[in-house]
This record gives structure tokens, sequence and C-alpha cells, in this order.
């Protein structure tokens, strides 16, 4: 199967997907200055959501990188995670037209967690294929930030019935942890070149 | 002609039609969980496009794979199906916002009618331009997959008026006989790379 | 300068054009096959630009696929064609919620004949560059097609405001005229690989 | 890291940025010609709009056109960018439906201005990682039209609380002075296959 086709329609999905957030922000109905300040919550989820399908977008494209054999079930596996980035319009969008509540702020996080889920099996639908000591595993190695993220969407989720700025905070923290790209996949493979 | 672009721009199309979907899905206007109860149905239903969806692309692209020529008629065969796919958000919509009624029930399968006889008319293009002992006519084969889903649809949207829950489970039924990923193209490339 | 990538951008945007003309065929607030009758008007218009829409995209194809040379005007004119072809869904929409008005009939025409205008500037800037003895140039020949089809669109405004419908009924020939796919390239090129 | 997709990405989100611009242009809820009046405002700017964007795809083309190496930091330059250009269609839409207004046409020059910014970061990413004597370096050269424009960008802005009209004007000149083709990068392509 074609790698390329794969990689071509989940771009195709994330750039639409990372776009389509911004039809949200709907311009004032008023001219001045002040009919935005509305906007600024939606604005806010608008730039957090944006930095995290970035950051799915470019780690999706470091594992594929790696990725020499597209099976059945890596290609569902991948169409499981789009489903799951898909739904991040809409929960940005609630999250931005009710940003005191705590609800909103509990589903952004339990749709980021279905998403790091979704991304965590399919890469290890990739190992599966490629073979444990492939430069896919050993460049994930014991892939700290993959684990330690579900469980702070879990956390942020809990929290944010007694905060939801708390909970907001943790969704923050994570996308600076992963902004730092994943230098792992491309260091395995420089040593693989090396040796 | 180019089976690139051809795919290029059918994997663009069908990215499109998988995402726009979820703009259906707006953020309602309340901001607890009791407010998101009646999206329940139009969000069932996305999830059942979006299944559909991700199976056209996934034989498409296994059939696409099969395909050396791009001729003219293929070329709107293909268009043929990508028209019947985009009408696909429209019923999913209705269908979702009226989850108790009939009509929207039997128009969802209506079109899936179309976009299974689509499919059907573009893969007999693409055998008659390969030829009868290409690698796509002996994959293909008996085909039962193809030739039972529009009959089952037929039989889902006269159930339609009668019980709308039994026709959705028709619909459900045939998301899962093709969830089961088309191997039969895979395993003839296999044995014609063997022998 | 790399054609790829501006067949690529092309594809995209064609595709993103075709495909959110859909979102104007709203759902009807009610649930029986009745309250779909309004939107009667509305498909119909959405069948037309497609086919219209789905035609250009396939002799943009076979155009580009002759081009072997992108300069910065031919660059530019494609964006021209990109334009046009963009403000078809709002004619579009325009007229399918006003089918019995004159006024939306006459644009969408003026869309169609600028668009047909802009698509013979891209061909004039392709085969200036690739030269009077190139495939295009030969291929494209006498353009009966190409230099038909704006007096039409020209005569169709004109007699809109008498009959809107003898109007649509030219939109409809002229696209009938252009589904016969565009072979003289086809042709020209084999002949090419002949000799 | 593979520069196809950084292409194929952007290219993408470029493609939907320029083309959902259109879905601001609502077709009127009158059948005459009178009623699309109030919408000229509204499809001026979006003239211009799509002119600013396809200026920046066919420069971004140019300049990656001549990198060879997408480290972390130039695709995440290239995601700011990205960012930038996205918040165009909700500028567009405001100062579309507040053509009177100095607030937004304001805005929509500080929007131009923080992309060209993210656009200069970029280059200058790209640059530091091909090298001083790189083919890029020494086509961007001098590089008068991107340091010209910020500041005519924040001048603009100055003046729109003045006369908005002036503002625009500005506007409309550094469309003009870019939509002569970039051809530094070209020329210094060819002199170096020359040599």
């Amino acid at each position: 199967m074609n790698k390329t086709r794969l990689e071509a329609f989940s771009d195709g999905v994330i750039a639409i997907i990372i776009t389509i957030m911004v039809l949200e922000l709907r311009p004032p109905h008023g001219e001045s200055f002040a009919t935005l300040r509305p906007l600024l919550p939606v604005f806010l989820s608008y730039v957090l959501s944006f930095i995290y399908i970035a950051i799915y977008w470019n780690n999706h494209h470091h594992m594929l990188h790696a990725c020499h054999k597209v099976t059945g079930s890596v290609l569902w596996a991948n169409l499981h995670l789009l489903f799951w980035l898909s739904l991040i319009p809409f929960t940005t969008a609630w999250m931005g037209e009710n940003h005191y509540a705590e609800p909103p702020t509990a589903l952004y996080g339990l749709v980021l967690l279905m998403a790091a889920i979704a991304y965590y099996i399919l890469q290890s639908r990739i190992i599966a294929t490629e073979g444990r000591n492939s430069v896919l595993a050993r460049a994930v190695g014991s892939d700290w930030k993959g684990k330690l993220s579900p469980v702070l969407y879990v956390f942020a989720i809990l929290i944010a019935f007694g905060s939801h700025w708390a909970s907001k905070a943790v969704y923050v923290l994570v996308a600076l942890m992963w902004l730092v790209p994943d230098q792992r996949i491309e260091r395995a493979l420089v040593r693989r070149e090396d040796s």
C-alpha cells in the first residue's frame, strides 16, 4: 500500500481541521475595537487548538517518515486518530463561547485524551509492523511525553470541575511540553545513518 | 493521463467531505453537559458517515493502486462517484437533526445506494481498460460485498418507512461488513509478485 | 519553477470550491419529503456547477500535462482563473435561491464568461512559453469550443432578461458540449509519441 | 525531514484560506442587482485578500524551492506564518462588513504586518540553515520589498484612524508592489546554473 497517499490524505484532513476552526471566529457586528473583546476567549481557544493540531501534524509527519509498510490496521488506526482530531474544532468552539464554564473545559480535555490514545494506538500498530528493532521503536524509546500527556489530560478533566482555569493551565503546559519538537526520531535516524 | 493528479484531487475532495460534516455539529448555546444531549443523534450520524467515507477512501485507494491507465471514462466515472459522496454531509445533517423521522433515514440510504452504484461503474470502467485478466479483475472476483451492499441499501430504504431503527441497523451492518479492509486486491497483488 | 506544486495548489482550490458548494444545500427544518421540494432548484444549480467545475478541472489537468515551463505569467494567469472559479459557489447559491429571477441567472453567466476568458488567457500564456509548434499549440488547434463558449455565455446573459429558462438551457448546452472530454490534447500527445 | 510534505501541507492550508473567504460573500436575500450593492465592499475586500494570499503562496513557493533542509525551527516558523495567514479571512470579513470604519481597517493591517514578520522569520530560519552563501541568501539580497512592506503596514495602521481610505490605498499599493513576481530567487537560480 501507498504511504504517500496516506500522508496526503492525512495532510488534507489536518489542513482542513486547522483552518475551519477560524470560521468560528465570526466578525462582530459592531465596528469598534470594544466589540472584539467578547471574541478574546474564542481567539485564545483557537490559538491553543492551532498549536495542538500543529503538534499532531508535526509528530505524525516524523512518525510516518520512519514507517515503511502501510497495513490495513495502520490505515484504520490513522483514520481513528483523524476522527478524534476532527472533533477539536467543535470542542474549541464550545469552550471559546463558554469560557467560564467547567463542562466545555472538561470535554475539550476528553477529546485531547482520546486523540492521544488514538495516536498511541497508531504508534503501536506501526511499531508492530516495523519490528521491535526498527528506527521508530528505538526512537520512541521510553516515550515519557506520550505516556505523561494522557495522565495530565485525565488530571485536567478532573480538576476542571473545581477550577476551569487550572484545567486550562494544564492544557497550555502539555502544549508547551510538546512544542519542543520531537527530536527522538530525528536523532535515531541520524544515528542509523552514522553507523 | 496522470493517475497521481486524479488520486490527489479525489483525496482532496474526500478529505473535505469527511471534515466539513463536523461543521454540522454546532456547539450548543448552553454550557452544561445536558445541552449536549440533543446533539447525540447528530454525533452518531457523523460517526456513521465518517466510517462510510473512510471505507470509500480506503477502497478507492486500493482500486486505483491496481489501475494503470486513466481514460476519459474512468475520470468521469470517478467524478460521478465524488458527486454522490459530496451529498453525504447533507443527508447526514438531515438525518441527524430529525432522528425519529423516516424520510431522512430513507434519503440517507438512497445516497449510499447511488454512491455504491457509482463505485461499481468506476470499477467496471477501470476493469474494462485494464482487461479481464488484470490484477484488479481477478482481485474483485465475485465481489459479493459490492453486490450485496446495494441490495441491503434498497432493503433499508424500503423498511425505513416501517421502522427507521431497523433501517439504521442495516446501515451499521453494511459499514461493519466493509470495515474489514478489502484484502482481495492486496492478496492478488501479493500473488502476482510471488509468481 | 515547480509544475507539481502549481497543480497541487490548483487541485486543492478546485476540490474546495466543488465541495463547499454543497454547504449551501442546508437540511430543511421539516422531516417530510415535501420539505425538500424548495431545495430542488438549489440542488439543480449545484449539479450544474459541479459539472462545470469538473470540466474545468478536467481540461486544466490536460492543459498542464502538456505544459513544461511554469513562468511568472503562467502562475498569475492560473491564479486569475482560480479567482473566477471561486466565485461560482456564490453565483450558484444566489441562482439556486432565486430560481425564477433574471439577475441571478445573468450573473451566473457573467462569472462563467469571466472564467472562460481567464482560461483562454492561461492557455495563451502557456502556448506563448511552449512555442507555436508545441504539443499544446497544435492540440488546441482552431479551439472552436473555447471560442464558442464565451459567445454562448454572452448570448445567455442577454436573453436572461427575456427568459431565464432559455438562459439556463444555454448553460446546460455548453456544459454538455464540454462533457465530451477534451481529446484534442490527448490525441496530439499520442501522435507525438507515434512519430 | 521531508520538504514535499511541508509544501503539501502549506499548500493545503493556503488553498483552504483563499477559498473559505468566499463563504463570507453570502448571496443577498433579494433577487435584483440592487441587492448586490451592499456586497460591493465585501467583494473588494475579498479581491484584495485573494491577491495578498496569492502573493504569499507565490513567494512561499519560490522560497521553499531554494530550501534544501527542513529543520524543526523552519517547520515551526512555517506554521507560525500559516497561523497569521489563517486570520486574514476574519479581518477581511470584518473590514468588508464595516467598510467606513477605522478599527477594522487598522486590524486588517495589523494581521498583514504580523504575517510579514512571520514570513521574515521563516526566511531568516531558512537562510540560517542554508548558509550565508546559499542561493536563497544571495537571492534575497537587500530585500527592500520585504523590509519596506512592514514599514508601510505600520504607516497604514497609524493613518487608518485619520482616513481609512488612505490606509486602504496603502494596502493596495503594497499588493501592487509585490504583484510583480519575486524574480530575485529565480534570477539567482539561473545565475548559479550558468556558472
